[in-house]
């Protein structure tokens, strides 16, 4: 029974994600390295061993060190932090650990302070100009790739890149296009690099290009994470269908204002978060959807969160819909963002009613 | 030492937040009665138990239940959840249980279903237009009152009121134009309800008007919340100085662009919250302060949080100032919203290394 603000999760949608990046992943020849920081649980983790997954992904050294009591071959996908040299000592210690780097000093730093083997990727900036080296900078990257070969602690495994520029696309043409630029920009480093490091990988993995795109050429490994449950982001931009969304926030009517159209939901900024979305309505923070009769259904046409503040939500309500519901009733919403609103939920109830824990 | 994001805590700026607002609500007679839903911590709460407060306000009955064993008269000023009647039961029997009532449904559930005593706010919408009864509704507040007074077990206290729109200000004549509409919303209810109810008390309490106004007439209780530490947005409005801001995200610094005047850093959505403001630079999520010996002075001018995804920061830096920094160094960041990164960060450290934890 919902009392509060509940993270629902649709087991069988998720586990559909999953089999679907499985598939494309198989059918490409690529390794599945998928990304853990959108569940970050641990038996979310188990169902993607239940289908042979055996390499992950996560963005900080906390979660790495959360799952390398089930998983021993995990990239950090985040440029080091050296400040965290002594969990990354006890992570490299007992499991299999790559490490993305992206600037001298970090690669010179854990030269003298690394006492275990750890794999280095070179983090390439593909576009999106967040983090990773310039692909023009060869002399950065002679640099880098010069400290690692002196230490036998150190080896280079490959290139690693995000395109997160995708996310600021809204068509699958756009995505495809994106994607294709950072194809071209890996082939090229893998051709120049590889008669050097002919075991090299290019590891690319947004979930948007992996959803959408149908050519990986040069790809060695995709690292998606977002699509384990997808969002109204993903769903926007082209990537997801609604249907495909496998978590909904469940949310405690408290007060409904028929003068303006309006619901007020147990349900804010701390459990959704301030993730918002600019779509036909102007920026929007969530979508209603119909309940069914164990689970969540279509979309409902104009209802759509408006605002949130702390702990209330705003629902504009269609004037058709509102007088379908009451005080201690609840609503079901699609979140703008699924890794953020699952941060803030610290876990997950399935539809019948198991729950799920996280880091 | 900082290896991580770390919500640093000034708590002798915190406890001048205190006293000064304890002062202003002393000298002006009212009844103080902070909102514990900024900081969420029993044991800064115990800072407010030191300088004599004996009541408090809170957000959501699980607040209300945490903060339960060491504090005896509690607010929810949120509308109740009827859902929860389990534990407003189990609240009820215990404490002094205040909660807030702004529609018919929730009064008649209480009424059937609450065994313990409790008292009655009504809340009251004085303009913010998220919740709360239009005051010029006198039949839904009568109704409402009819059902109280016949049930021994409810007792009508009084009217609350959260000038919530005074956000939307930005200066502190605007604020205080705000706060002269509450009051005179709140003096008409007042002057035509005390004849019925002698004892009523009219309680307001958003941190800007409580920060700014001089004129309290006709209220009896201020409950303001977000001054324990202020932030970014409060500064904007008006409502405090920068120097009262008492909390800071330290963030690893990972990166560093210089050919884009960027660095960025260990330090997310997951710390800072997705929160923003729209000033001189546009949208920004935080601003950087200097570093002193062991706190944090001045903002550093130009140099701020211009976006932010999960986990990673990418702060804007002035030209004269990036050679200052260095990666494994790390920079200290006033959030725009310190609610929401309080709720993110679970827990403080003070700035002589003390750990503070909260709900």
């Amino acid at each position: 029974m919902i009392t509060n603000p509940t993270l629902l999760l649709d087991k069988k949608k998720c586990r559909a994600n999953i089999n679907t990046m499985l598939s494309k992943s198989k059918r490409h020849n690529l390794e599945f390295r998928p990304h853990f920081k959108t569940h970050q649980s641990l038996e979310i983790g188990s169902w993607f061993k239940d289908v042979g997954v055996k390499k992950i992904t996560v963005s900080s050294v906390s979660m790495a060190k959360y799952f390398s009591t089930q998983w021993n071959d995990i990239t950090i996908a985040f440029p080091t932090n050296i400040l965290e040299i002594e969990p990354i000592n006890a992570l490299a210690k007992n499991i299999t650990l790559n490490l993305c780097i992206e600037n001298e000093e970090s690669i010179s730093f854990l030269s003298k302070h690394l006492i275990y083997k750890a794999n280095i990727l070179l983090k390439m900036d593909v576009g999106y100009h967040r983090t990773g080296i310039n692909p023009d900078n060869s002399s950065l990257m002679n640099t880098i790739l010069e400290i690692i070969d002196v230490n036998p602690l150190l080896t280079f495994i490959g290139f690693l890149g995000h395109s997160g520029h995708t996310y600021k696309c809204r068509t699958r043409e756009a995505i495809k296009d994106e994607h294709s630029k950072s194809l071209g920009v890996m082939a090229k480093l893998k051709k120049e690099y590889i008669p050097q490091y002919p075991n090299l990988i290019v590891s690319l993995g947004d979930t948007p290009s992996c959803s959408v795109a149908d050519d990986f050429s040069g790809v060695d490994e995709i690292r998606p994470g977002n699509f384990v449950f997808y969002d109204l982001t993903q769903n926007l931009i082209g990537s997801s269908s609604i249907v495909q969304i496998a978590v909904a926030l469940a949310c405690p009517i408290i007060a409904i204002h028929k003068e303006r159209s309006e619901i007020v939901i147990y349900g804010g900024g701390v459990h959704l978060s301030k993730d918002r979305l600019e779509d036909k309505e102007g920026v929007i923070f969530g979508r209603v959807v119909r309940k069914t009769e164990n689970a969540w259904g279509d979309i409902i046409p104009d209802m759509y969160v408006k605002s949130l503040s702390q702990e209330h939500g705003i629902i504009s309500v269609p004037n058709n819909e509102i007088d379908n519901y009451k005080i201690g009733g609840y609503l079901m919403i699609l979140p703008i963002h699924s890794c953020m609103t699952s941060n803030l939920m610290k876990g997950y109830t399935t539809l019948d009613g198991q729950k799920i824990s996280r880091l």
